[in-house]
């Protein structure tokens, strides 16, 4: 047993607004090497990180579908990791494994009780490790649940997405394509644009800086919005609400837009929830954390098919890797302003 | 063949907030006492008074679910006439019966091909008449459909209904009582607040005119709403966004705080549309003209549910019959601003 030199992030305050330095802390310790009887030691190589942990930093008195994270606490997330020293029948040193605890920080230790969270890594056909936080993981599973099961698509029918090149618009947009739906996107560079039109194959796309929601669902949906996939609130949704077609569907996915406002009198307020009674909408969220707890068979069928269909199938999946546990606040923030493009994760090792 | 006095409702043009006799006129004139070959003369007994006849009161440019009314045409509705001359076979002079295009007249002439229209009214109960235009009509089917299809009604569970001693509010929460769910209601008055506990047991009532509804729903329903039937928008919607528990179910009925709001910038902006997200609810609009057009079925399992109740199940209903065509533009401003109580119909002639 030798000591190790670890790097971890420690969540220290609550934000108001967008997170700093005050909120996220980069700690320094050393770690022991091995781990005690019946645990773990996982050396870190991915954490994920998702818009839905800026929900997580608040005052934990507020109920909501995730725990909040306490003051003082590591940081926690989805991540990969590699097993480097095993106390525990079911794990070798070497395994490759993925826990929706792994922590931001470089060496895990993991006790008896918690070796039950991670989970061997099987892949077959040889993706880059990172796909298991994304296209093949939560926002993955995310993207293929809701838009079969909320959306309920049609051939012929028009699709609004918005964040659409982030981790899950980008396979919600591959799907829609490939039902034969006509593909729209909203995000937020021309950058982005040309990616969702000329490798994602996009029928339209606009770059919401340049143009407000209402001139450019008027110019580029006329024909109305069948299902609007929202991953944004604020002004694009209560625009998509005037511009949706009868019986359309809104997918609710999250609000970025809405996310780093403190003063909930400072949120957006949305006018057209009328159009819901006239047009007979359906407007639904979702936790996907439901999905994994209670419909194994639906995330089995979910992982078969998208691995196929990135196999043979033609779809592609842009990320934002962020290199080094010690730019993670940078990475966050960045991606709760839209200044990423692709799913987002910090490289820890490799 | 003699000529018959003739009084009727004009529409003359578009309201800008709550109508006046600027946009309803009465016109008096002379109708033939006969009809033309193939077609019928109605004495109209009662026209029903409903909030969405102020949709129809817009722009006709402006496309919804049910058409404009055109400038100079007689208004019209569900109504129950009494036929006084038929050369039709299908109807003899005494028949009562029903039609949704019954014009606001003393003397309908309807020629061969509206004829379709009317049916002939079954009452072997021996209900008041009026029944026919709410509890057993367009509004107890609006109930009856929207509480179990999109309700998805379960014992045990807790049920907010605002406009609660209105037309469709009152048979929701007699059903609601009836499947065991907690049934708590929303009213403009203490008098109205009485009825729904003392007649129609409901468990908790407030009137919405001395508490604020953020803090009537933390008052009365600290367990969280599980359903909530929307009759109204604004700001009791967004309070009971933020006071819905998880999975819970949002009816789309109608807003009528926000039907004479003639600028929509003024509109109450929804600022907890997050928490469908965050509570995976399902919020859900339906146009009930949709299930008389698609479900005859479901239209026939309702009349027969609903008069079952009210003659054997203890079920009321409650009515506000203003007397006189001449009062029906008061009457319909009462009900747009809360001073009806019941189901408001006209009453023309008995």
């Amino acid at each position: 047993m030798s000591l190790l030199e670890n790097k971890t992030v420690v969540y220290k305050k609550v934000p108001v607004g967008l997170p700093t330095e005050e909120n996220l802390e980069i700690v320094t310790s050393k770690v022991s090497s091995s781990a005690p009887d019946g645990g773990l030691l996982i050396q870190v190589l991915y954490v994920s990180l998702d818009p839905f942990l800026r929900g997580r930093m608040r005052d934990p008195s507020i109920r909501s579908y995730r725990p909040a994270y306490s003051t003082g606490e590591i940081l926690s997330n989805f991540g990969i990791g590699r097993v480097i020293y095993s106390s525990a029948p079911e794990f070798a040193k070497g395994d490759i494994v993925k826990s929706n605890i792994t922590q931001f920080t470089m060496y895990q230790a993991v006790p008896k009780e918690c070796r039950k969270f991670f989970n061997k890594v099987e892949n077959p056909n040889g993706f880059p490790l990172t796909y298991f936080l994304g296209v093949l993981g939560m926002p993955g599973l995310t993207a293929y649940y809701s838009f079969y099961k909320i959306g309920e698509p049609k051939k012929g029918e028009t699709i609004l997405i918005s964040a659409a090149s982030g981790a899950v618009g980008q396979l919600v947009g591959q799907l829609a394509k490939h039902e034969g739906l006509r593909v729209i996107g909203s995000v937020g560079s021309d950058e982005k644009v040309k990616y969702l039109k000329d490798e994602l194959e996009f029928d339209e796309a606009w770059n919401y800086k340049e143009i407000s929601p209402v001139v450019a669902i008027a110019k580029h949906i006329p024909e109305g919005i069948d299902i609007y996939f929202d991953n944004v609130g604020g002004e694009l949704l209560d625009a998509a609400l005037a511009g949706m077609s009868n019986y359309g569907r809104i997918i609710a996915c999250g609000q970025i837009s809405q996310y780093n406002i403190s003063n909930p009198e400072d949120r957006y307020g949305i006018k057209n929830t009328m159009m819901i009674v006239a047009k007979r909408l359906k407007f639904q969220g979702f936790i996907i954390l439901d999905i994994y707890d209670g419909e194994a068979g639906t995330v089995a069928e979910f992982e078969e098919t998208v691995s196929k269909l990135l196999k043979d199938g033609g779809f592609i999946y842009k990320e934002d890797v962020i290199d080094g546990i010690e730019n993670t606040l940078d990475g966050f923030v960045a991606m709760l302003t839209g200044k990423n493009f692709g799913k987002v994760s910090v490289k820890v090792s490799a």
